[in-house]
């Protein structure tokens, strides 16, 4: 390793230890930084703080949020019958961005992971049978991932909350889209198989 | 665009601002920081700042630093008769990765852009010269880029620095090691016969 001035060596092992970013693409962050302006670091360093500290989580949902109820709880627009349940926050950027969606969520912060310690109570799952108790919830989505975790999940979920008297259904797993066949696995292919549905 | 709530939307815009951050690095780099602790963040921010406010350039060779000599301008164990001289401070990291090189720098601050009007008097060439003026540099090897506006350059402190009575040298330009002629480019390859050496 080369011999950096040390603040400067400093920011390089600080962005070093954001995900996805190694030894070469700090240190060009870290120059960049050095040519930009100095206000430029301090609206990064203050966003950075910000997120921190003005952040804290959806009272009914568990979705992050800088105001007791979230975007989507306090939307009246959206339809409280429908509920999807994903482990984490930004789980729900990747269904809105499809624009389909118009229900709301239930954000569990993790998934059953026994191997790691992690069973239902520390998931939060009793917040989301108290909403279905509250009786305007007639669907329940569950959009855990397709892992061995998250699969884990949904099951437990679905024997969960089934009782209560809701619709639990399952987001398809398959086939991306403009993928092809070649290039998919043969657990994807069999899903694909067992979901298949006629035209 | 979905909704974030504000501080992370506004996070994810400042990550954004960074070179080779698009969205979705930003959206993960953000969710990163908020699952983070706030001591992490805390340091990200300072780190920031510290580099903005902590460093200047070396008082002899333009290189970044937080004291008035540079590591390498201190460093008496290298040769102070070779001076490399590059485009910008992190061309050195290139250079210093090597382990080969033991001699001092000279960092010039950019490269002669007659089209984006940056003439000889906007680089740091004047301390070059009174550098070489002091008597104790041999060699100057010319390090900058192998783009037009690198080689303009090298051949403008070529002329300048030859009637000074040191010995100019410029990096070589050829095939890149572990690379496969294939993918060369016609400029590269007839660089790269043009430098041959006998074996």
């Amino acid at each position: 390793m080369p011999d950096f001035a040390e603040p400067l060596a400093r920011l390089i092992t600080e962005f070093k230890r954001l995900p996805g970013i190694g030894q070469k693409s700090a240190q060009r962050l870290a120059f960049h930084v050095l040519r930009a302006q100095r206000e430029d670091a301090e609206h990064l360093a203050q966003a950075l703080l910000d997120v921190k500290d003005k952040l804290g989580l959806c009272r009914v949902c568990n979705n992050i949020s800088d105001t007791d109820l979230c975007l989507y709880c306090r939307d009246n627009q959206r339809d409280e019958k429908l509920v999807c349940v994903v482990e984490e926050p930004h789980n729900i950027i990747g269904i809105e961005t499809t624009r389909q969606y118009e229900g709301r969520y239930h954000v569990l912060h993790g998934s059953l992971s026994p191997l790691r310690g992690i069973g239902p109570e520390s998931l939060r799952i009793k917040g989301l049978v108290e909403r279905i108790g509250e009786g305007r919830i007639q669907e329940v989505i569950l959009a855990t991932n397709p892992t061995v975790e998250g699969e884990a999940t949904a099951v437990y979920l679905a024997r969960l909350l089934k009782p209560l008297g809701v619709k639990v259904t399952r987001i398809a797993m398959g086939i991306p889209v403009g993928s092809d066949l070649e290039f998919a696995d043969e657990v994807t292919i069999s899903k694909a198989m067992e979901g298949r549905r006629e035209m």
